[in-house]
């Protein structure tokens, strides 16, 4: 079975969980727009090849409350270093800049002074075109080759240019511009009805957007990826950091290619307020959280549903644990596993190597209550195989794009889900040829 | 570059460190024998293919004194279980019994009672043919296939065969009786010319010999691994279980491929104490106990030379750390990356994947005191890239089958190697169709 009879083209369309049916729609692309934002993206030769944009701006003209999750790396590159510090400086954000094909990390101090040229460049370039910003008013973000000295001249030659055409509707152009060794740009959105606003207002209508962008090195904790949601929700100041780290914590930092965590990466929640409702809190801010998870774990998803050389995407649930650390800690070490990603790429329903990750966790288990499932298939149950006949039901839906993997501890009530991917022949090929 | 082209068949003769090189040997093929032990392998119809061999013995007539480290792994096979009780009843085993095409892992109380089943029957098989011995005194090993029952009465009835063919010289039968994927047996022997044991005797010689087994899931802590060294040196024992232990540290869990560690790993040093000198102790012992790190080393790292779809062995050294955990897990955590063993594969020097694999590692580093060289090429110093010539000169030693890569954390004084292979599209082929 080749590569290529299983690479995972289409990003299928969102699932809503029950509660949230009713009242959120998934936007088609003609309707990515959100009250607040333009987008801009183009190509600024970063990048050698000219069909493939490099550079990025989203703008807030009146400003955006911001949150921000980054890469928890010890070894951060530049643009995060700047970026941090410019959120402890202000939650308000006017602009965010992010450029492909050079990371600009592991390049010192000369690092620091190029992405500090670059936002204010930006903020030149904004003020002479009567947009008044503070330079902490700017997120920054790059992605591409480690190493090499970033091409400042060229960003800020574009960046008059990429201003001048932004748009209210040019989030796919921003998406395609933050990409990297992926194949398609990922962009998604959702319009949500929220009935009783305090009870004040009736029925109102948010709109969250978003795009994320990210192949090789995926892994928790934010590895090479980006990830920008925008929208008109009115926030709180207070609480929306907390929010924005529990909604990663679940969708970007709940997926995993291969276990590397870059030195780049960033996730940022942007809110205009636009919507015209008081700010949300209680029950409406509770669907506001579960809707934009919905959003932010999709294009989590899809990050992986591109992947480099991903032919299957396995959700492995480890449920029964006595607490989310170790229902984490489990999930990951399966996950990683090496032999159970070549078993996913092989279709091969091999609890064993399943059950050796449990065992080698780190989480203290008990052999005999583990129980493990694929798709419909109960092929392991207390501690014991159930035949083959299970197998081949497991294997069956293995063939499958996407499936889940349920693994029961036995010990408590803590769940977790991690979305992972098989490990191909094509993986290797294109990780080893990635630089020659 | 193909798989084929760098396969790496040829197991290197052993290269000691200057201390050892006047009075160590390695043995050649025909002088691999050591006073007190006898070695048999032999085919009893567990695996499908008659070609290969499946069932080994040794037999130490007059007893040995045994140091065991198993595997780490929370999920234990039967046979692991039962050597653990039988150590700990009785320091001298008698006879040691492995199987190969079946793992007995996974296999809950009947698992146990197979188990059980062999070592009666081999105790009843030496007791009937004049050996006396406690069923205790018996060590067994199972590798194979996880979760099918063990097919006990293909072993019990091979048994007596088995011991009769047994031999002095048998050590290369018994080493292929313990393969599953390995392409060869792994064995090898030493002589130690020892001066002066206490002064009393003048120049004495002890014998080392060994042999190992494994080839996927192989990562520190014993995975997939067995491993066994027969000695004629007298050992205390009070001290044989820390000093094996250590060794173990330092060989059988000191490499790594794929970081999944099997159930069933075992690793026994024998002493027969026929050697005629007096007991080890002081400066002799730790002669001896380097001479035997070198050997395990070795019959390590041949693993890795007869891993699956292993075409590259980097040596990896962190040192400057804080202490040899934090060196460890550093050095684990760059031997696990795919992105990393990809660029291996690639022979990429691409430094970015191990410094992000260094940030990423848990361990608090600086930064820009991390300094990284791939055989002679210092690529990165201090934090900062030194330029193409030094990558061009890192790429040429990566062409080679192994090279040392030595990352300098700047932090302290302590180091730690790891042995750790490239990803290649083979490895994804073998371990995708292993079992269909």
């Amino acid at each position: 079975m080749s590569a290529t009879d299983h690479q995972l083209i289409d990003f299928p369309p969102l699932i809503f969980p029950s509660e949230l049916v009713q009242s959120c729609r998934e936007l088609d692309k003609t309707e990515l727009k959100v009250a607040g934002f333009e987008f801009a993206g183009d190509y600024a030769g970063i990048k050698k090849k000219s069909s493939r944009f490099d550079l990025g701006l989203i703008i807030a003209p009146q400003g955006a409350l911001c949150a921000g999750v980054y890469t928890q790396n010890q070894v951060v590159a530049a643009p995060v270093i700047l970026s941090r510090q410019h959120l402890a400086q202000s939650k308000t954000v006017k602009a965010v800049i992010v450029n492909s094909g050079n990371a600009n990390a592991c390049t010192g101090t000369q690092g620091m002074h190029h992405a500090q040229e670059v936002t204010t460049a930006v903020m030149n370039t904004l003020l002479e075109r009567g947009m008044f910003l503070e330079e902490s008013q700017i997120q920054i973000a790059s992605t591409g080759v480690i190493g090499a000295p970033l091409p400042v001249q060229k960003i800020t030659q574009a960046l008059p240019q990429l201003f001048q055409h932004r748009s209210v509707d040019g989030l796919e152009r921003f998406a395609c511009s933050i990409m990297t060794t992926d194949n398609r740009p990922k962009f998604r959105g959702i319009k949500v009805k929220l009935s009783g606003l305090d009870g004040a207002n009736g029925c109102e209508e948010l709109t969250i957007i978003g795009c994320s962008k990210g192949a090789g090195m995926i892994h928790p904790n934010m590895a090479t990826m980006l990830g920008y949601l925008c929208t008109d929700a009115v926030l709180c100041p207070e609480n929306t950091q907390a929010l924005w780290s529990n909604i990663c914590d679940q969708s970007f930092n709940a997926i995993s290619i291969d276990g590397d965590t870059s030195t780049n990466d960033t996730a940022l929640l942007l809110s205009s307020g636009r919507s015209g409702t008081r700010a949300l809190e209680g029950e409406a801010l509770a669907f506001f959280t579960q809707a934009t998870q919905v959003l932010a774990r999709a294009l989590a998803v899809d990050i992986l549903r591109d992947g480099e050389g991903v032919e299957h995407i396995a959700h492995i649930t480890v449920k029964g644990a006595r607490n989310v650390i170790e229902a984490r800690q489990v999930a990951q070490t399966i996950a990683l596993s090496p032999l159970v990603k070549t078993a996913l790429n092989g279709c091969d329903p091999n609890w064993g190597r399943i059950v050796a990750a449990v065992g080698r966790s780190g989480v203290s288990v008990n052999p005999e209550k583990i129980s493990l499932s694929i798709a419909d298939a109960q092929i392991y149950q207390d501690g014991q195989w159930q035949g083959l006949e299970a197998e081949q039901k497991a294997h069956q839906a293995m063939l499958g794009a996407e499936y889940p993997i349920r693994i029961d501890l036995g010990l408590g009530l803590s769940e977790f889900t991690l979305s992972s991917t098989d490990l191909s022949e094509q993986y290797v090929r294109i990780n080893a040829d990635y630089r020659s």
